[in-house]
């Protein structure tokens, strides 16, 4: 499954994912809060990144920074980013939300926590996954080999919670242990989506299908949120629903990357439309039209069944999920667990200003800005 | 680098390394106390071990079930052992040697963590070095696919922390900054092993061979004794003390280990001699010999140039170690890094009695037993 919140979009998101008109002037839930939020996460959270990768022995460090954008394969420094700091940012929100700015400055550390969580899940996946690209660069294992990518990442899991078993802060060995059974969930969601891609397409429920998405994508998220919650000293209820409202906006989020998967996404250039369908993903709309019972079903499942060639239409697949109701269900779901996560959060937090911050990185990341 | 401590062996070890005659009766220092307080290790141990493997997901429970020996590929029970439980002994002998039966008792959460470490090294280690077999069955990768074995292993890692994380004693933040900080040695230790085989036998010098030893094999051990110490309250230079014994012994077991994969060990059934010179690996006693400047050092890097073939004597490419100076250099620097371990922890522990257990381990470990 595409894991790409962090992937370095267009810019600015102006216009849904849905294909609804940009709105040029930034105003409050168009994006520019989220934007501002995600740079201000970056600028306090990158110090104790490179800190962090700084202490690392020299190989590993090399293929970390490889890894974050910050330099090329031989070294020399790269401006690219390292991604947007969404969960760094969930952190600090979270933090902010619940305790307010002594509780967002406290959990800085930790917000680096997750962000090395992220990207050490982000080089084992690439390795397992065979992808030989993220953020435009070749990935580390096709630069550096697998083994120093494995390394790598075994080196980043283990920074990330040196970090927390470090902070003199009374939340940090709770956050430590719910960043630990993250991991865990991260890698059983990694598990069932490599072994649902080498089932046949009529051997995959939808149910399987968003748990592995909501282990995938949603539990990181839900974890960086808590741990925010953690740190602004939150009962267990407040932390429950920060936790909840994170894997709710993670499953919105996948589900809208999921519809741009297939019918693409006018805000992105070189993003073919049908991506998804070429490489037989066993996306949601596509598993949401496969176990649909319509003619359209069978008709998908029989395409699914054999590799992608010159003779697919990718647009007339497109069709079929459309037709079989699949983007209709992504949508609806889409829209049903942003609302779920606006009820955990509204919940936790009953002040909408502060909330806003929690509210735009979700919209954010749902690309819902209009 | 073989890291075979944990490997079963023909059971007690009776004769040493270098082929002394073997002692049947069983007194103090034979090994007796040692295999007693690994059995004490293991039964102390193994439910924290099983409780904390029993709750990962279905997937990553079966290949840690599997790669401990306690189930079979198909899931059904195994009567393997999970190999000897070194490094949890030697966390309980430091507590109790610096701390009593209580710091023992509190210590046994952190002997299961740093088995669990461990663990999560052998697994990737076996993926990264295509080693098909680990205590006589084929490794976790072989059986389950490498996606499999990377995610079992970082899950075990994740696991370790988290028993530390959830440990309320004082020292478990100390413990899982410890272990967090040898993972990342581990990793560096694992790289350069990786990156010297690649090197040519005449690029490779004797100080970084013993300072690969000393990460891979050496700093768990010597985390292990010094995580012991922590949970006995000691003082930074007693937990120094000890982290440099747990060190000492660890290289010193690894220089006998190199002299047994060339030379054989008697008390070995089945592990042919000359086994790491077919191999072409740059073990510490050919290192010694290829950088000891004489007429056989040529001879050797001229063998190593190319790979094992049936025209290979290998007991004559033993001989020319051993007139380089390869064996006596190693079986040397064994006894002076045994020594050091002495010195290291009289100093900790003066009392003899109270070091007892931590000198039967080492003297287990390098299997110098008469």
């Amino acid at each position: 499954m595409t894991e790409s919140i962090t992937e370095p979009k267009t810019g600015l998101a102006t216009e849904s994912a849905t294909g609804m008109p940009a709105v040029p002037e930034q105003r409050p839930g168009d994006g520019h809060e989220a934007t501002t939020l995600l740079e201000r996460a970056r600028v306090a959270v990158d110090p104790a990144l490179r800190a962090a990768i700084g202490s690392l022995p020299g190989p590993m460090r090399r293929v970390a920074l490889y890894h974050f954008g910050w330099e090329q394969a031989d070294g020399t420094p790269a401006g690219g980013g390292s991604g947007k700091a969404i969960r760094p940012a969930l952190v600090l929100a979270a933090a902010s939300a619940l305790g307010g700015p002594m509780a967002r400055a406290a959990a800085v550390r930790a917000a680096a926590a997750v962000e090395l969580v992220h990207n050490f899940t982000l080089l084992h996946d690439d390795v397992m996954d065979r992808d030989a690209t993220r953020r435009h660069r070749p990935t580390a294992w096709a630069v550096f080999g697998d083994a120093d990518a494995i390394l790598a990442g075994d080196a980043l899991q283990a920074l990330a919670l040196r970090l927390l078993a470090e902070d003199p802060h009374p939340a940090a060995s709770a956050a430590a242990a719910r960043l630990a059974d993250c991991v865990i969930e991260l890698c059983a969601g990694q598990h069932a989506d490599t072994a649902m891609e080498q089932r046949g397409p009529d051997e995959v429920t939808l149910a399987e299908t968003l748990a592995m998405a909501e282990a995938k994508t949603g539990a990181l998220l839900g974890c960086a949120c808590a741990i925010g919650a953690l740190y602004a000293d939150a009962g267990d209820a407040d932390v429950a629903a920060l936790d909840a409202f994170g894997r709710e906006a993670g499953l919105a989020f996948q589900l809208i990357d999921d519809v741009i998967g297939i019918w693409g996404d006018p805000r992105r250039t070189g993003k073919p439309v049908g991506a998804d369908l070429a490489a037989r993903k066993k996306s949601l709309p596509v598993v949401a039209a496969l176990t649909s019972g319509t003619p359209e079903a069978a008709e998908l499942a029989a395409v699914y069944a054999t590799p992608h060639d010159e003779e697919d239409d990718l647009e007339e697949i497109a069709l079929a999920v459309e037709r079989a109701g699949g983007r209709d269900w992504a949508q609806t779901q889409a829209a049903d667990r942003m609302a779920r996560a606006m009820q955990e959060v509204a919940r936790a937090v009953p002040d909408p200003e502060a909330a806003g911050g929690l509210l735009a990185l979700a919209e954010f990341v749902t690309r819902r800005t209009t």
